[in-house]
């Protein structure tokens, strides 16, 4: 059994920690860190937690507590990840792991010298149709990979925070390229270096200055094309799609709009549908279950069974670490209109 | 934690304790009991079981045991349960039931006799598209039920004993009926009753004494119709549909064939695919995580946490009996060719 | 070129003429008989057709009218049909053919005896899909056929006459089940004889006299099974699918609600989206060209082709005439609750 | 009715003339031009086409030819259209218009100078889906159009001559490319200056100097942006969809793999199921009526009604131009890693 402090009471602190101590699991949290005391005091009423606070550090310290998990925004994740260094926590991270791959490297760095436990919480790696659709790739099924494409499109975020450039350090390619460019990564193959990257983003819609839009493409060293298409503009729900190419094969999944379930309702009694669903009248396209289809109960499972195993989780920081790489070479692209190579 | 005795170490043994022992779950299967030495070594080598017997009552009477889980041929399932009351071992019994509802009867009253707790294991009821498609209509998203139809076929049996109408009680009607029964009977209301059912059955493929094809219609006391089409003849995999139509709305749920994952290859390194798939090559849809979509994991947390919490499961014996009544009267009106009662 | 006189300004009056004198097809409307002449002449005007009549018989007697197309409500048809009989005119009319059996007999009777042209506009036989699906069954794609299904539901009709007995005949079943019967007859053979029938009925929602839902099964000699499922309660659209089983294949055909094509709008600008469409804003799913996708194209070409080559058309009155057999057969079966013969 | 010259008697040529002599038109293949002779009297014997020839410019001067269909190689399109100013003859030539820009120009040039009608036979952007989903889009219903995106990816060409640079002028960029550049400029808006592309291509897979894989970006000079994806090396069939993104709404459309026709068969007597599908046993998608599918019909519907009422046809010699400039800049673009300008 592994006792957390969460740190964050937001959508996704809340979702992670459904995840977490449902299924019977033997993992609680045990501390909740809040900025604000009501939040701290509701979450900790809401998820049966034992003690709140509104002071990061002693959330961390906190003796009963072995692991840390850093649900903040972007801004916050470097200062939480040296405190966890500190005090010797295990520490599980959100994406994206930093707001660039100076900050990245610094975490990273910080973690191996304390010794500590440092898994890279990229869920969408871990959902059950990545893992069994990475296992046909990895069995050949696909032949030699040539291109991986993931997308992630929605209406936009929910919280202010992601607006400002400082606290998110970047817009839409920041908050849902992490995951396209990790997800297309793991099909292509870890161990395959990104050379560089070609990126046009714009601002079409929103009033905010970072971009609500923007497709790359980066290059590996074997010839192989990893393709993200994110924005915060897109209307019709949360579109979450991967496609691979390879020599000997094709494989296409929706992870959120198209996963067989259907339903039409004129509007009675129909009450929250899914993350991003735009209506709740007409044809409308639930999840069955959102935490398991979207990654983060067999995340968790990895996270802690690593500790317990004394081994490296799935997604470590070095992860998110070259996920930042690739996405400032993509920020960079975009200014520079040139492919820009990915510096790791 | 809970303790387990696994009677039966095949298919569904197997997978069921694949549920039970993963998620990092509490619960732990402590003795195995199989007709043959060879399957109850092997079992108890794959899920590290300490305890292996061929005699049935020494797994249920084992002092460790605290839950039995009934995973053998049906003709076997009310010996099982009679060991249970003996022993006063909480009981969790596979679908279906019983071989008809004399059996199922008998059965349900020996386990209210012996005031143990006795669990329905129909998982479809469990599916994550289910429980969410179940609480909209009860939100009323759909309004009035007017019809909810489950049909499941696939290519056929895996082991001998379902094509013996001793050990099997029935062909595919019992064999697959009696998910779709359920299915139809929860969206349309548990307290309804089922009034009277009118059935087609024949054997048109398979050389078997038994129905290999069947569709039946049950008129419940509202009104309503739940529909069943199930069969041993399908090409293409297993087909796992249901379809519920209200006055203000419409499901479409598909389970296993279309679920977002579309997979084409020309063959090179592609195993299993998944239950029933016919082919490993050209293309091909793959389940995410079965365990999870075929309700195996949520229906073990519910009977485990009733069993906890001393409450009933969300599936009894007594749904098991309802159920094994309408297929009686399914298996009469396919002889008759007349609508017949449903006996309850 | 064929020059047709229609009789009928209708729903189908006015899609068979889009249908008739679309793509640059050689044949003309010259005559329009309505009931009001009103609607006679806003279809003359619309279609550019020379002649307009309030007098049905005037329409078929004319000189230059050499086809003439039935597309009047179901109790008109005994009588348009004679008229043609009596004018020795080609007729070609909508489905169902008659209100009943004994109708259809007399309209059978009646065209043979005049030794007119008769052809039956059973569109959903001429679907391009059916076109292909039908063509891989005959070259044994699926091997021996079980079952094929076939559904037809939708909100209800857009005239008053559907709901009236007299003029009607019946309710969904005859207006809807006339297609699925068809459907099925044809995969399952037009040579194989259809044998007896068991029936569900039911008005469960509208006011109505007539059923608003209904289920039938139709076992054919060779043990093959119809089925139908027609309502015209369902929510979310026009549903119309089939469904095939046989001995080495299945085929399962869309449509209408899922082809292909998918738009979400938040509503600017969205107008008429497809038959029977039930909302314009959210996820909506067009038909991209309806007339072909309904199968009017191919149904008409083949009557024209019919003509001019002196042969039958696919679909003949007397494919009409067991259409009408089976559903007479349906609606008794509902009533006596038991598997009733088809009477041919 | 139009009396035509079918130039090329490939694969193209022979689907061209199903479509044109389908449908009961009134238009006809008066003279067919191959440059075997073997070709030719087959394609006259299958298509009843009365004179045929191995001479380009007898097939073009032919007296009864009003209209010249050019269906040749890339390499030949120039001099067959040329030949047409000669002789004054309507002409109507398959994609891409030109191998570059620069010929583009030319044929251009000489339409113009000559004074006949000049189509451009881009039939994609004719199909039904297309037609309906455009209007949507002009009507409103999708806002300001931000991304349009095709995808147009297959196992590879069926000729030699697509291998030859000379003759092809380019890889699947230009074969495939060029349907995917109208498409999506079409719902940007022709009016809308393309200003800058940025594309990746390499050659992954087949033995051939050309490109067989594919990415670009096209801005538009409202910001919109349109993207192209294709290859000669996708595996499972032809990959044909489009994507649009509006800030009121989204289009998706599959025009090929999933139009709503879903068949499994063991492979007894499955035969052509559709164009580059791999494989005639598992599951298969067929396209009921791939000709109107694809646009063709449409697409002739247009030109001939174009030639007859003295207008322009939706598809111009201009329209080709335009995306041959599109594609020169992105062969650049591939080549020197940076945005280049699209020269008009
Ligand atoms: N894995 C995923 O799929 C996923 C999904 C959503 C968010 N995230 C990540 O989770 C992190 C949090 O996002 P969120 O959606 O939960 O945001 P949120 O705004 O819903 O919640 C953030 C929480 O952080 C705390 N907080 C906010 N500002 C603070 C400050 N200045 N000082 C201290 N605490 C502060 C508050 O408790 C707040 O509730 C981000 O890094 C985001 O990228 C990941
Ligand atoms: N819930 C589901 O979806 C589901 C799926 C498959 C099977 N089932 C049910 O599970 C039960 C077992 O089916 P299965 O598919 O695992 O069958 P199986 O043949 O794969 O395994 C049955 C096991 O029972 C034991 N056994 C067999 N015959 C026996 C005998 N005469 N005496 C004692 N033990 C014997 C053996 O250990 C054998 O491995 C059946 O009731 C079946 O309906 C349920
Ligand atoms: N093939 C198909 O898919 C399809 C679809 C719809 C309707 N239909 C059939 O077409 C026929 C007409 O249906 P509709 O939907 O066009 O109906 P409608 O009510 O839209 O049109 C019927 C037309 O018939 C005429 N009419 C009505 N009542 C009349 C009367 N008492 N005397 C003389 N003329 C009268 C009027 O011109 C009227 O416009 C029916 O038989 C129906 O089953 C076929
Ligand atoms: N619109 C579409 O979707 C579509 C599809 C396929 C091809 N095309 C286009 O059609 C054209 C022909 O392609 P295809 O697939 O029919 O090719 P193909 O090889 O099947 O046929 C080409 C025909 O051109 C003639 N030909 C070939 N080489 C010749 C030469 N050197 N001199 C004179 N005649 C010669 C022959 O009759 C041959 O049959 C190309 O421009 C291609 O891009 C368009």
């Amino acid at each position: 059994m592994r006792k957390l402090a969460m740190l964050g009471g937001g959508f996704i602190g809340r979702f992670y920690t459904d995840s977490i101590q449902g299924y019977r699991n033997k993992d609680k949290v045990v501390s909740i860190y809040a900025r604000r005391e009501e939040t701290a005091t509701q979450f900790a009423k809401d998820y049966n937690v034992k003690h709140w606070t509104t002071d990061m550090e002693e959330a961390i310290a906190h003796p009963e507590v072995e692991v840390v998990c850093v649900a903040l925004p972007n801004n916050l994740h470097e200062q939480a990840v040296l405190l966890c260094c500190k005090h010797k926590k295990a520490v599980i991270c959100t994406k994206p792991l930093a707001r660039n791959a100076a900050e990245a490297k610094r975490m990273l760095e910080a973690v191996e010298k304390a010794g500590i436990f440092a898994g890279y919480l990229e869920d969408l790696v871990y959902t059950p149709k990545h893992i069994k659709a990475h296992e046909s790739v990895m069995n050949g099924a696909l032949g030699r990979i040539l291109w991986a494409k993931s997308r992630e499109t929605h209406p936009g975020p929910h919280s202010n925070w992601f607006w400002d450039m400082e606290q998110a350090g970047g817009g839409c390619m920041l908050d849902l390229g992490c995951h396209c460019v990790e997800i297309a990564r793991s099909y292509i193959g870890k161990d395959i270096r990104p050379v560089e990257v070609m990126c046009w983003a714009d601002t079409q819609v929103k009033p905010i200055d970072a971009e609500d839009h923007g497709i790359a493409l980066v290059k590996y060293e074997n010839g192989a094309i990893g393709q993200f298409e994110v924005s915060w503009t897109f209307r019709g729900g949360m579109d979450l799609r991967d496609e691979v190419m390879g020599t000997e094969g094709t494989i296409w999944i929706n992870s959120f709009l198209r996963t067989g379930f259907e339903m039409f309702t004129t509007g009675k009694g129909a009450d929250y549908v899914a993350e991003k669903a735009e209506s709740n009248t007409g044809w409308l396209f639930p999840v069955g279950d959102e935490m398991n289809e979207l990654g983060y109960n067999h995340m968790f499972m990895d996270m802690f069974d690593a500790i317990e195993e004394g081994r490296e989780a799935k997604e470590t920081f070095y992860d998110g670490y070259v996920v930042n790489c690739i996405l400032d070479a993509c920020y960079k692209s975009a200014k520079t209109k040139q492919w820009e190579p990915v510096q790791l």
